[in-house]
C-alpha cells in the first residue's frame, strides 16, 4: 500500500509540477498581453464607434438591431470565429415626451424623466397634490388607500459608495415603488432619482409592475430638483403638481444577443464567457453602460487571439435587452440550458470605466488557488482579493445562479452613478487609461482561466 | 507768501489727520461688518428663497414679475426705505420646444437649446446638410452665399480662465453668428455652446440679429453633442439634421427695475449704486446668474444697515431683463440720466458665487488712494489689487461708460462657465462660505465707499 501510494503520490507531484510550469508559461503569457493591453488603443477605438455610430440602443429598438450590425460587422473584420444573433422577443417601450410642473403659488417646471416600462398619463396630464415619503419603507407603512388620488413622491436619498453598493437600496424604489404606490390608491408616483450627481440630470431605469395592481406612471426627479421640491413642501404642504408623459408600451419588438468566439486550441466545447450588454438606455449615447463593457471584452479576446490560441473557447456575448430586466441573459440560458456544464467561467464587464480594483470568486473552494494564481498576476495592476460571493456581473449572474463558476472583476464605480441611465453617459465620460487597465485584467484573466488545467468549478451550496 | 503757505500747508494737515481718524474709525466699522457677514445666513435665505419660491424668471415672463414683487416684499420686510419698482418694456421672446436629430445612417437624438432671442423654425424642422466652422473667423471668411441652403455649424471651443475671460471670444458665435451665417446663405446656426463643462447641458444665452440679414433659427449644443457632431462629420463629410423650434418673439411685454436705498445721514442724494440682476434664463433656477447676486447686495446693505447709518445713501438696484441685452440697465441710465453726478460708485456682482480676489479700479487717479484704503481692509479676505480698467459689472457698465466711478469686485470665475445659462444653474451650485466672503467685500466696501471723505471720481479720460 505504502508503494502504491508513494506512486501515487509521486505521479501527483508530477502532474502538479507540469500544471505548474504550464501555469508558469500561462501566467508569462497573460503579463505579456497585459503590456500589449496597455499599449493597445483598440478598446478605445471600439466605444468611439459604437457611442458615435449608433449612439443610444433602446432595447428592442432599431437603434439596438444597428448595434447588433454593428457588432457582427465588427467582431467579423476583428477575426472572431462563429459570429452570430440569436434574437428573441420582449415587450417593447417607448420613453415618449414628459413635462412636470408645479402649480400655483410657485409655478415652475421641474426636470424629470419616465422610468423604463412605465406606461403615459393620458393626454392633458395628471394633476394632483404630493404627499412625500423620506424612504421606500415609509411608502410601504401608509396605509392601503391612504394615496387616494395623490401623487406619491418617494425622496429617499442614494449613498455613494467605491462598490455601487448604495445602488441596491436606492433602486428599491424605482423598481417596486410604482405599484406600492398604486396599491395605496396613488395616480402617479414621484422618486428622487437613484443617482449620484447634482448635475440636472434625471436617472431613468426599468420599474417593475405587480400584476396585482393598477398600472400608474412613474417617473425620476432629478437630485437637484427633488431638493426643489422637497423645499416647496417645506413651505406649504399643499403642493400640486402638473404631470403629463406619452410613454407607451409596444408590444412584442424584437432583441438579440451577439455571440463569437476564439476557438480553443485543446477543449473547444469548454467555454470561458465574457459578457457585456449591447443596450443602453435611450437618452444618453450608452458609454459607459455599457458600451465600454463591450468594448473591454471584445478588445481584451482579440488581444488573446492576436497572441496565441487559448486551450478553451473565449466566447464574447454581448447580451441584448439587459436594462429591461436581463432579458438577452434569460433568452441565452434557454437557449443554451443543455450544454452550461460547457461553460468553466462566466464575468462580465457592465460597471463602467473605472478599474478594476478587487476580484471576487464564485467558484469551488478547490479552485480558490487557480483563481489565486490569477489574481497574483494581475496585483501589478492594483487588483486585491475580494470576497467569494461573485454573480459574476449583470446578466451572466442569470447564468452562474444556474450553476455556472463566476468570477466578478469589481472596478471602482465611485463616479458610476452620477452618470448612469442619464443623457450624460457620454464617451467623454471615459478614461482611456482606465479603459487599458480594464481590458488588460479581462485580457489576462481570460486566458488563465482558458488555459488552467482542470479548469473552474461552481460554488459548493451552502458554503461561506 | 510763506508764512501764508504755511498756514495753508497746516491747515491740509489737519484736514487729512481728520480725514485719517475718520477713515481709520471707518476701516473699524467696515471690519466689524466683515465679522457680522461671515455668521450671517441672510444671504443663502435670500438665494434659497428667491431660486425655490420664483424659480426661472426669463426676462419680460410672469416669472419675473412675480420676481419683482419678490423683491419688493423681502426689501421692505428688511426696512430698506424708497422701495420700488421701475418699469420698461422690451420685444417678449418665449423658447417653446426644441428638437434635433442626425439624419441616416446615424439616426439619434443631440441635445440643444435655443439661443436667446432666436426665430423658431418652420412647423416639421429645417432638413439641411451642415457646414463645420473651427471658429467663428472661418465663418466670416466664408464666402457670401456659400451656405445656400445649409446650416452653419460654428464648433469653436471655449477656454476655461479664472477672471472668465474665455467667454468674451467664445460669445462671438452666439451673438455675431446668426446674421454671419444667414449672410452667407445658411438657413440656420448651430453652435457648441459657450460654456466650459461636459455635463451634457447647452448653454443658452442672447443672439443679436443684423436687421440687413434675414433672421434665422439659432440653437447652441451642448459640449458633448458638438463632439459628436464633429466625429460625425469625420467620418462622413455629408451630414444632414432635422431641426424644429417653436421658439418666438412675443412683442412688448413689462419688466423692471427694484430700487431700494439705506439712506444717507450727511449726503443722501449722493449714491452709492450696489448693482445685481433679477431676470435669469428660463431653464435653470438662475442661482448663480444672478440670485447670487441679487443675495450678495442686499445682504450687504442690510449687514450695514443694521450696524449704522452710512454717511452717503446705498442703493440697491436689482435689474430686469439683464439677459436680453441690459435692457434695464439701459432703462435706468435714461430714467436717472439728470442725476448720474450725484452717483458716486457702482458695483454689480453678475459672476456667481466665487470668492472675490481682486478689485479693479475705473476711477480718478486722484482717488486711487482712497480705494486702496478700502483695498487694505479686504486684504484678509484674500483681496488681492487689480487693474484700472473696472466698468463695474454687467449691468453698472451702462453707467460707468456714461462718466460714473465704478470698482469691480473679481470673483473666481473658474466653475462660472461650467454652469452659466444651462438648466444646472441651481442653489445646489452656491457654497455658503463662499457666498459669505463675497457679502463680507461688499458690506465693507459699501460702508467705506459711502464714508470717504471727498467721494469718488470718474476716470480721466484716454489715461492708462
Amino acid at each position: 500500500m505504502k508503494l502504491i501510494k508513494s506512486i501515487f503520490a509521486a505521479s501527483a507531484l508530477l502532474t502538479a509540477a507540469s500544471g505548474m510550469a504550464h501555469a508558469d508559461e500561462t501566467a508569462d503569457s497573460a503579463k505579456a498581453l497585459i503590456e500589449k493591453a496597455q499599449a493597445s488603443t483598440l478598446g478605445w477605438d471600439l466605444v468611439e464607434s459604437l457611442t458615435t455610430e449608433i449612439g443610444p440602443r433602446l432595447a428592442g429598438s432599431d437603434a439596438e438591431a444597428r448595434a447588433r450590425n454593428w457588432a457582427v460587422a465588427k467582431l467579423t473584420e476583428l477575426g472572431f470565429t462563429n459570429v452570430h444573433i440569436e434574437e428573441f422577443e420582449l415587450e417593447g417601450w417607448r420613453r415618449g415626451e414628459i413635462s412636470l410642473h408645479v402649480g400655483d403659488p410657485y409655478p415652475q417646471r421641474l426636470v424629470a424623466t419616465a422610468l423604463g416600462g412605465s406606461i403615459g398619463t393620458p393626454v392633458g396630464g395628471i394633476e394632483a397634490s404630493i404627499v412625500r415619503f423620506e424612504t421606500v419603507k415609509a411608502l410601504k407603512d401608509a396605509k392601503i388607500g391612504s394615496l387616494k388620488g395623490k401623487i406619491a413622491f418617494v425622496d429617499e436619498i442614494m449613498t455613494r459608495t467605491q462598490r455601487g453598493s448604495g445602488y441596491g437600496v436606492a433602486v428599491q424604489k424605482r423598481s417596486s415603488g410604482p405599484s406600492l404606490a398604486a396599491e395605496r390608491g396613488a395616480v402617479a408616483l414621484l422618486i428622487r432619482s437613484a443617482g449620484t450627481d447634482y448635475q440636472r440630470n434625471a436617472h431613468t431605469g426599468g420599474l417593475r409592475y405587480d400584476d396585482a395592481q393598477p398600472r400608474i406612471p412613474a417617473a425620476a426627479l432629478s437630485n437637484n430638483d427633488a431638493d426643489q421640491l422637497a423645499r416647496l413642501l417645506a413651505l406649504k404642504g399643499d403642493i400640486t403638481l402638473n404631470l403629463s408623459m406619452s410613454s407607451k408600451r409596444i408590444g412584442k419588438v424584437t432583441s438579440g444577443n451577439v455571440v463569437a468566439d476564439v476557438v480553443g486550441s485543446e477543449y473547444p466545447d469548454e467555454i470561458v464567457l465574457l459578457g457585456a450588454h449591447l443596450d443602453s438606455w435611450d437618452e444618453g449615447t450608452g458609454a459607459i453602460d455599457d458600451g465600454t463593457g463591450v468594448a473591454i471584452v471584445t478588445a481584451a479576446a482579440k488581444l488573446v487571439a492576436d497572441q496565441e490560441q487559448p486551450k478553451r473557447t473565449i466566447r464574447i456575448v454581448l447580451f441584448g435587452s439587459e436594462e429591461p430586466g436581463l432579458i438577452g441573459a434569460k433568452a441565452y440560458l434557454e437557449a443554451h440550458r443543455d450544454t452550461l456544464d460547457k461553460i468553466i467561467m462566466v464575468s462580465e464587464s457592465d460597471f463602467g470605466p473605472g478599474q478594476v480594483w478587487r476580484m471576487d470568486t464564485g467558484i469551488a473552494k478547490a479552485d480558490e488557488a487557480k483563481a489565486d494564481a490569477i489574481l497574483q498576476v494581475l496585483r501589478p495592476l492594483g487588483v486585491l482579493p475580494g470576497d467569494r460571493t461573485a454573480s459574476g456581473g449583470s446578466d451572466v449572474s442569470v447564468l452562474s445562479s444556474a450553476g455556472v463558476p463566476a468570477i466578478s472583476m469589481g472596478q471602482n464605480g465611485w463616479d458610476y452613478f452620477d452618470l448612469h441611465h442619464t443623457p450624460n453617459d457620454t464617451l467623454d465620460k471615459i478614461d482611456p487609461e482606465d479603459l487599458a487597465q480594464n481590458i488588460a485584467v479581462y485580457a489576462a484573466f481570460a486566458l488563465m482561466v482558458a488555459n488552467t488545467e482542470g479548469g473552474f468549478h461552481a460554488p459548493e451550496k451552502n458554503t461561506d
